[in-house]
């Protein structure tokens, strides 16, 4: 699928004339190469980045890595070379190193245009890239990548499906242990080792835990809070599997929920069930946005965030439901649907499915449940 | 201690004859502003950089924040200024925000100087912020900043003590796990909820987790592999507290263990006990990296990484236990020493402490033992 996916980036290119790319961004370098960096922790001490794919018209696509990364699922068609990022024979100097490595690969080019990502890359190689090659003209390629990957291919999907499963692991054991007593750090290392003996594997994971008047604030980090009979707790999880992320949300009540939750919940789940029924292709992404807005106005609750949003290898990328977005749906996108309705100080709920758009409706990847 | 070592800052600065500063690194977020970023999860989609830290010779310091990050930590002293990272009514814009609001207060600067951090600076935002003040000229800091965290204050002393407590009982819970028929991922999951349960909340972790022939291999994450009677199992663990980082590594064997791997460990602890007893202020990184890396190669055994390293707002930083470094110790330096030995194909080993130089010696800051 990487084939296709620089097929593609060529054709992009072509349309905008511009001759080469040079992605850093490791979102770019996970699509385009199949490497799944870590995320698990802060930026790297030793690089400020950790590779750089280099497309130049004709030849071979090359990944620059750091030579302290392993470089997991990097494809075979990929030629893969390293820069210093740490020795102990000498001080750090990773970005002199890939400075120079690109700037030998781009100097013999006749004159012509690289695309590269303005925002992500590091000034200091920008500014190699630059001086030692005046007669390259580099122009920012974020637009047509912000939508580049909206649609998803068949392996993309597969591999969100595995990563959904995650989630509905980790929502059944977050079920189980939504009881009064429970703190909310208990209940989200339960659920999070059920994933990671799943996975056989560390799972990265973002994760919205809160419970009682915090689910009023949308959402936040579990902490030490335990749970009282009644309260509300809202559960939403975002595992990575294979570089891809999944997402989730459900409110659970501990207990027997008091009857205003349950109408909003019955309300919610209603607006969500009929959005998802009106998902198809041409469906413009600011139209859904409006159809669940409206609709949980119409049952008395607000929510401050978007309706829902794309993901992937993002945790959060076009197309995003949002107000402004006049995208039109289009078959194979991956999109979460997440409404919600949150009343300050008092308490929050919210509802979250993944769908994928099919060539006439929706079919839901979540295979969990929501139940209060 | 954010005012002193803003006062360090201003001192450095002076010295190099630059007077203002731009800081946009997490690391430097966190050490002269207080803001613990969440390092749990991917760059932001929605913005390439969390903040950046604005000094100039004069004015209150400030800090600009993405508009989604709840700034955590950030001291009172500390001027908060925000930037649009995400909202619902348009497309995303932070650099272009960030940027205008940093050019409208850098413009009416008289012609000057201004330290950045070149390689950590997207070069979007350093390209508008020349373009719109070119009466200023933006100097790298590297080479000041990788040394100025190397002493630790107070303040820091007391956090890494944290940080480490945690690490004594993720080792102990590792210790306890370590037996015949676990996973690596099992024991793992086990020893990070007994972490987050004493912690209250989530804590980031690195950390290697490695059984039977995977010790060779220096380390690795948890897999699902299975420890047989006999095997070695290696433990590093690097968890994150209030924004500052512990270290730890033991070697544990499941069940009885070969008299190599006896004789090895004993070794190599010895080789440890004998450099930390050596540790004072005066002595060079490269001399007691010198001095580990002989002891081991006495006892018929070889590390092809550091003997150690500084660590902090980092997990690795100065003064790095290399063989290239002169640095001398100072008194207040907080450093990892992790001697091992690995045969290619068969085992590996490594024993790590983390201390603080003293006036005179050495304070053990690991208070777990070692044990095999």
């Amino acid at each position: 699928m990487v084939s296709d996916r620089l097929e593609r980036l060529s054709s992009t290119l072509r349309a905008k004339g511009i001759e080469h790319a040079l992605l850093s961004s490791f979102i770019s370098l996970r699509y385009f190469t199949g490497y799944q960096a870590t995320v698990e922790l802060e930026p790297s001490p030793m690089t400020p980045l950790l590779g750089a794919f280099l497309w130049t018209r004709g030849d071979p696509p090359i990944l620059y890595l750091a030579d302290m990364e392993p470089g997991e699922g990097v494809n075979s068609s990929i030629r893969r070379e390293s820069f210093a990022s740490y020795i102990i024979e000498r001080p750090m100097f990773a970005v002199e190193d890939l400075g120079a490595k690109l700037a030998a690969r781009l100097k013999p080019l006749p004159k012509s245009q690289v695309a590269i990502e303005w925002e992500e890359i590091p000034a200091a190689l920008l500014d190699v890239l630059r001086s030692e090659c005046p007669h390259l003209e580099f122009r920012n390629l974020k637009d047509e990548l912000s939508t580049f990957r909206m649609v998803k291919d068949a392996e993309e999907i597969e591999t969100m499906r595995a990563a959904l499963a995650l989630c509905d692991l980790g929502q059944q054991i977050a079920k189980r242990h939504a009881t009064a007593g429970r703190t909310e750090i208990e209940i989200f290392t339960a659920l999070r080792q059920g994933m990671e003996l799943r996975e056989g594997g560390r799972v990265p994971i973002i994760a919205d835990v809160v419970s009682g008047p915090r689910t009023a604030l949308t959402g936040g980090p579990p902490s030490a809070r335990r749970l009282e009979g009644g309260e509300l707790l809202i559960v939403d999880l975002v595992p990575r599997h294979l570089g891809y992320w999944g997402d989730s949300c459900n409110t659970r009540c501990a207990g027997e929920p008091k009857p205003e939750h349950k109408k909003a919940f019955d309300g919610l789940a209603a607006v969500l069930a009929d959005a998802i029924a009106k998902v198809r292709p041409g469906l413009r992404a600011c139209d859904l946005d409006k159809l669940v807005r409206t609709g949980v106005e119409k049952l008395g609750g607000h929510y401050p965030h978007h309706t829902g949003h794309g993901l992937g290898i993002s945790w959060h990328e076009e197309p995003r439901i949002v107000p402004y977005s006049t995208i039109p749906l289009e078959s194979n996108m991956i999109i979460a649907l997440e409404p919600g309705m949150y009343f300050e100080g008092q308490w929050g709920m919210r509802l979250e499915y993944v769908l994928r758009v099919t060539e006439t409706g929706a079919e839901l990847l979540s295979k969990y449940r929501h139940g209060l």
